[in-house]
């Protein structure tokens, strides 16, 4: 099964794909969807890609980091930022039927590094090592692959 | 031509088409669309039932309220909530092309109402005079015909 793993953002939003099954997982595509201009184009830009990766690589599961807002430091601005972006995700996972799963950025770096408070060089670094990468991915795509990874570490 | 308002919420999410032309504005159609279940169950509900009304009506305008966040009461949950909402309408506007529009509350108070600080039942009482309804629109409903007129008054 693709694996669609999401890290969202109102200018800059990772996406990563893996092919998993019981036995091993395979790296598929991984990158950045870059936004521009007025906040009406950035969100479209956001589903519109993310819907054409959906229908290209066709995902059985959506996987999106849940949104953590620090209590400490209370920024309304930025939350309704992150929110547009995932709202966008949503929207193109939902119209084309796609399942959704949502695991918080602690588990998912417990999943992948083994700890919740894990650096985020750590996270890449151990997405490249499982998924067999050449190089270290772009660090929105990482932790998109991250998300992906802790899915998949869930579910199989 | 045809405004579209959109009064945008997580839960209920308001909705008002007017006809505008440089003497007069019709009433189309109002309405509330009221979501349920899981977060990506209720963002999608939002997306196809704002893209199902922009097919229907063709506005040529989406009017939506400028989020806006007390600074003095910071709530990043409510704040990402409206973001998921405001998300899927903005997507749903885009991918169909349609132009979009923001103002504030207090523009669209102002507007209707003649003062920024309006409470509600003076917009929706507003709102009902100016479109000669016969009865008081849904509070979420009124506020969405409340952005269309305010965009009405400031393009016409």
């Amino acid at each position: 099964m693709n694996i669609l793993g999401i890290d969202p953002g109102s200018r800059i939003t990772g996406f990563g794909l893996i092919a998993a099954d019981k036995l091993k997982f395979n790296y598929i595509a991984s990158g950045c969807i870059r936004t521009k201009g007025e906040l009406p184009e950035r969100i479209t830009t956001i589903f519109v890609e993310i819907e054409q990766i959906i229908k290209q690589y066709q995902p059985a599961v959506v996987v999106i980091e849940r949104a953590f807002m620090r209590p400490d430091r209370p920024n309304p601005d930025a939350a309704i930022k992150l929110g547009h972006a995932r709202g966008a995700i949503i929207s193109a996972a939902g119209v084309n039927k796609i399942e959704m799963a949502e695991y918080s950025p602690n588990q998912i770096k417990k999943a992948v590094v083994g700890r919740g408070h894990a650096a985020k060089e750590q996270v890449s670094f151990m997405v490249q090592e499982v998924l067999k990468l050449s190089q270290a991915p772009q660090a929105d795509a990482a932790d998109a692959l991250a998300a992906a990874l802790c899915h998949a570490y869930h579910i199989l």
